[in-house]
């Protein structure tokens, strides 16, 4: 019997439900697009978390929320839409207390508030399991101008956003597994959806989504869908001072194949270099080109990250495995 | 501290973040709508499923699968809205198998076809906990026809579709609290979304919603949602002959309380009962005329539930609840 994962048997089960809409993109990517008013297109996108798998059970209820809430707008950010509208869907233990229902409340309070984000539906149910959340988030983006992962060409350069790996390193922190160190956790418990990058890049982009389960593993995501292969220079990928400094012990490997970092990652042709680079200026976002993408030929695996000596370094896997 | 409740903390906590859009309804409707192409309005509705709550654990997967679309479509139906599109979150156990998720494909592949629906996004997780499901329904309405649960108004026709409190007596044949009987069972595990119906409605009714959380309660969400007070004639309620045979021992109170029904429940004007009769005959489905809605006063509960000498019975709880 073969095992259940997200990229193989579902997808193969639910695809064919998508071909009734174009929009849908075959369900490759992170927003499906339907029609909108006046020239628009409305991109629309919808995120589960599970204490204990997403985010800790006793993790502060307002940055569970706002986590939530940021996974689904990165989802947006990814298409280069503009939010506007949220819907939740909250299973809840009974033994949740209201202090931390209020507490919940108040962290989806400012989040909708600062990403400009109406709640217009949700359900709100009882479970015996672990508290489960579910968004579906709405955005707006210009009539057939939302970026896809499947829209890289070969000679494009490969680019992220921000620094990888933090988030990753945040979750040992969490765990207690590491010493405290708040900037890794905030990065781990509170997303930064990259909403005006990924606007900024309708136009200057060929593929984009949001680097959600690892660098590599979301990178063969574009190369599996722009039907290409990628190369990521190791030293390249853009590390914070903080994971350099755990960088021994497969410090790399964890950084570029842990989950939960949210940056955006992109592919634009070489004569866009010095749009995108001021563009990051502009943004006060670090931009930072670590590969490019190239003929699939026979390649394998789809993504190879290079050392130094242009030699493709083993990982045991490229990023997190949902099952 | 005060107990959780989803008519009460989480409608009080989470209502003010959806003042920034009147198609929010401030989240006391089934769905919202937000502006569509050319004179149309998506109505969007999300709904979740959790089993041994909404389902049984060992309940056939391509109808849990079937279930998900079913109650979201009836939100849709509700509005009078018809379904386009679909989106899925589902939390999977990791002991599930593939045979089981091949069953779940089917059962919603068969509904999508049905209905013409097209699945465009969703997500899959692993759970710890029971096998955990959400779903996002759009569907289309012209532009500002949704029908919504606060416009009945005095003197209004209470009206329900079909038949009230098999899907509750089917639970029971579920559980193996009561003889077998395909057609109760079938009613708890396969909804019929009055699709047709909730169109035919705009511009006859006033109100409507669907019958989810029990008769009782959900006509309590009209009354208050219009700011009035409703009456339902007991002798009225239209049953099945399989739930009038069940009918002893609080059996009334079963049908009138117990959730899942999935039929509409409308208002409408006293001049409306012939084109609402010519409108049952037409779609082969029983209307019938239950009550009556009236300025609220003081009378409590919102709702009550005559005896043939008008004396309001006395009922233990109004519906399901959730918390």
């Amino acid at each position: 019997m073969p095992s259940i994962d997200e990229f193989g048997l579902i997808a193969r089960l639910f695809a064919p439900l998508a071909r009734g809409h174009a929009g849908a993109q075959g369900l490759q990517d992170d927003c499906a697009t339907i029609d909108g008013p006046g020239g628009m297109d409305w991109a629309i996108s919808t995120d589960a978390l599970v204490a204990g798998v997403h985010f800790l059970p006793d993790d502060p209820p307002d940055l569970i929320a706002r986590k939530l809430v940021r996974v689904n707008l990165s989802d947006l950010a990814s298409s280069g839409a503009r939010p506007r509208f949220l819907l939740l869907s909250c299973c809840f233990p009974r033994a949740m207390t209201a202090d931390w229902l209020e507490g919940f409340a108040a962290g989806l309070a400012a989040d909708c508030r600062g990403f400009g984000l109406a709640l217009i539906g949700g359900d709100t149910v009882a479970t015996p399991g672990p508290l489960t959340l579910a968004a579906t988030a709405l955005g707006e983006v210009p009539s057939g101008q939302a970026l896809l992962r499947g829209h890289a060409r070969p000679g494009d350069d490969v680019w992220v956003s921000g620094t990888i790996g933090d988030a990753a390193f945040g979750l040992e922190v969490a765990l207690g597994q590491a010493p405290d160190q708040s900037d890794l956790l905030e990065r781990y418990r509170l997303p930064r959806p990259r909403l005006e990058l990924g606007v900024a890049l309708r136009g200057l982009a060929h593929a984009c989504m949001d680097v959600s389960d690892g660098l590599v593993a979301d990178l063969g995501q574009i190369a599996a869908a722009s039907h290409l292969h990628a190369e990521i220079r190791a030293a390249e990928v853009p590390l914070s001072a903080a994971v350099r400094a755990r960088l021994g012990g497969g410090g790399l490997e964890r950084a570029v194949t842990g989950g939960d970092d949210y940056e955006l990652l992109f592919t634009a042709p070489p004569e866009r270099r010095e749009a995108l680079a001021a563009l990051g200026r502009r943004l006060d976002l670090r931009l930072t080109r670590i590969g490019r993408m190239m003929p699939a030929g026979d390649l394998r695996p789809p993504v190879r990250l290079l050392d130094g000596q242009g030699t493709a370094l083993a990982l045991r896997r490229p990023g997190y495995r949902h099952f």
